[in-house]
């Protein structure tokens, strides 16, 4: 498994918190790092940035030809069907193996903010709500929001959990939101133009954060679509907003 | 042949004035746009931004197995040998077809500052020395200073060119700014840590400016190396040293 990781200049002075950004679909761990925009702003910021892959990879790895499942589609879950079920644990491999690894390895604090794009926002979403404890600051920019009830999701569920729904909705965060809340705010980037509108059901996890009275803000983000270039502005706006609560004191 | 064009709001108040961008060893029109980060900048200060391709391309257009000879290598010249003779007509290109194409069709003013990365950076220079009426402000990133004397461009200028090395000095912006100057001042960068400052010659070219005193400034930017990282964080000095000069009232 790749990752890339940012260490900013302000690390030589002492341990650094961490922002993890998860990718979307058909990314690696590079896009984010060559288009993202983080970088300026973590280090100016002075918080560490983990890019990870979105699915294991290789020729040993099981695939398919469609760009929405197998490598570069991991949904991080842990898979449970075959022939996804040996390497398919994206869930596993950032909520614990990557993350001992950034932390045992890097000159980082054990203090974790967590984003990501699309099915990467998805990522974050889910695995932040489910992990409350590990993380202390939760954005995400475009995230499939309701993959039990989309295209985006439903395949993919399907493929490596089984057809059985039940075991679908702990990766779903409009149905973790309704149930758990989040215990701090949260940040939602949306371009009002984007071309998976239908797909990533914003209006549903807007709808549960305000019927739940849940801190934080959706904006939808006028002309703009999926792309990096939606990312990359408003990649400042989320690494201000995670290094404000990363570098508060700690209760 | 393909281009990319990145208009600023302010085109909506009258036309704005437009920044060149030349691309390096096999990049396309694409990879300044979405790794180089000057948009951002351009959208603040008003100027329209052209990112051309490096050579033709197609099935019909010769090509080389080397990275860089061929396709992604047009090195700026209007080649006189085959096989690249038909094709490979990238000064022209620059100088007025693709020139008249932005001038005619987009929202601009004919008022143009050109910059450029490596080869890019070689072409800017050449291309400005050589059509100073053409262009109203200079810069580049780890140019290609003085390929008559490299191995990134004596290889291409004899393949390109012929033997006659008499045919090269016009594409050299060491030799062009000898013998001719710049009307105005020249912004150069150079990565401290470039892993090809072998090939890139900036002291060929920092040393001429010095014994000419033409005016602009040579900075060795400590600790970056030739990539888009380097590209990325100057983006910004870049386009606020055109857009002051473009921005002027022109005489």
């Amino acid at each position: 498994m790749t990752f890339a990781a940012y260490i900013p200049p302000q690390a030589k002075d002492g341990p650094v918190p961490v922002l993890w950004y998860l990718s979307g679909l058909t990314c690696s761990h590079e896009n984010a790092m060559t288009k993202g925009g983080f970088q300026e702003h973590a280090a100016r910021r002075g918080i560490a940035v983990i890019y990870p892959d979105t699915s294991p990879r290789g020729a040993a790895v099981a695939d398919d030809k469609a760009y929405d499942l197998g490598q570069g589609a991991g949904f991080y879950v842990n898979a449970t069907r075959d022939p996804w079920r040996p390497h398919f644990r994206m869930y596993d491999y950032i909520v614990s193996e990557l993350r001992s690894v950034v932390v045992d390895n890097l000159p980082v604090q054990d203090r974790h903010g967590i984003t990501g794009h699309s099915m990467g926002g998805h990522g974050a979403l889910t695995i932040a709500l489910r992990n409350s404890e590990l993380f202390d600051s939760l954005s995400a920019f475009a995230p499939i929001a309701h993959p039990t009830q989309s295209d985006w999701g439903r395949k993919q569920l399907s493929a490596y959990l089984g057809d059985d729904e039940s075991a679908w909705s702990c990766h779903d965060s409009t149905i973790l939101l309704e149930e758990h809340g989040w215990k701090g705010d949260i940040l939602i980037d949306q371009g009002a133009n984007d071309q998976f509108l239908e797909l990533l059901k914003p209006e549903a996890l807007a709808d549960v954060m305000a019927r739940r009275r849940q801190p934080g803000l959706v904006r939808m983000q006028k002309g703009y679509d999926h792309s990096y270039y939606f990312i990359n502005t408003f990649a400042c706006d989320h690494v201000d907003w995670h290094a404000e609560r990363l570098h508060q004191t700690r209760h």
